[in-house]
């Protein structure tokens, strides 16, 4: 069961492919899609459009996990970032690559049994349960496989994730 | 000069198509592009997406004018309609089509003067600039109007509304 794990963003939108044979949970690839202050909102939003169709031509996951949006901080940057998650559920859709919902909550309690977890403690185990010694950089990435691995626990035991409809 | 005005919108997403030749403006088209309860949030996003496409294709605008979100009411919604609002950037943009983006507050200002008109008020000026009679059903098809209308005065006045880069 192979996932397209996606943090959305329009500076850097992390991915993280994993893949899950058995018990065996396998990181294939992650990374960011970067884009730059000097390109323009518009450019951002189809460098993101284009690299999320890349990955799913390069990776053919099953389907993929995209975190959900929550607004605490910035609402300017919110609205940037629901902008770009509306081309990556597009860019999704258009390949017929069913997509997971899954808060930020859900991949805290999923990862590390417990809502308030720590961003560094996901990471460690993103990183222990993937048998990933280098650190991950940027957290994005990491990030990205901790939303993909929660997706597979999802499609896995048909808990109670919202799917994306 | 002939603009695209949208309000974005994943339900009701209205279009307007206005042209100003001298002093006339006309009303070339308008209404909404319409989805359904019953369709899936993604299903949505590719409607309104193809949907702006479609318009493009037809009435060929030299520029898109497409408000900009605040969120005052719901949030939830609020990370539907940036969701939307990215899809419709994205086809404006991988069309070549500039894209102007307006806020309600300047588009009440150039409608009717003053930024605490009523959304009565601004339709009811829409309607008396472009010479309609009948009543623009639904309202979103009249707010997109005059949103194409305040991008319009954008372009020919070199206003300080903000461009969409």
């Amino acid at each position: 069961m192979r996932v397209l794990g996606i943090d959305p963003g329009t500076g850097r939108c992390g991915f993280g492919v994993v893949e899950k044979r058995g018990n065996q949970i396998i990181p294939i690839n992650y990374g960011v899609i970067e884009t730059f202050k000097d390109q323009s909102d518009l450019e951002r939003l189809n460098i993101v459009y284009e690299g999320i169709g890349e990955l799913i031509a390069t990776y053919r996951p099953e389907f993929m996990g995209v975190e959900n949006l929550y607004f605490n901080t910035n609402i300017t940057t919110g609205i940037k970032v629901a902008q770009a998650r509306g081309v990556i559920l597009l860019a999704g859709y258009r390949q017929n690559v069913p997509i997971i919902s899954v808060t930020p909550l859900q991949v805290k309690q999923q990862m590390a049994g417990y809502g308030r977890a720590t961003k560094k403690q996901v990471i460690e185990m993103v990183m222990r349960m993937m048998n990933i010694t280098r650190k991950i950089d940027p957290d994005d990435a990491a990030d990205a496989l901790a939303i993909g691995l929660t997706a597979i626990y999802h499609v896995e035991h048909r808990s109670l994730f919202e799917r994306e409809k």
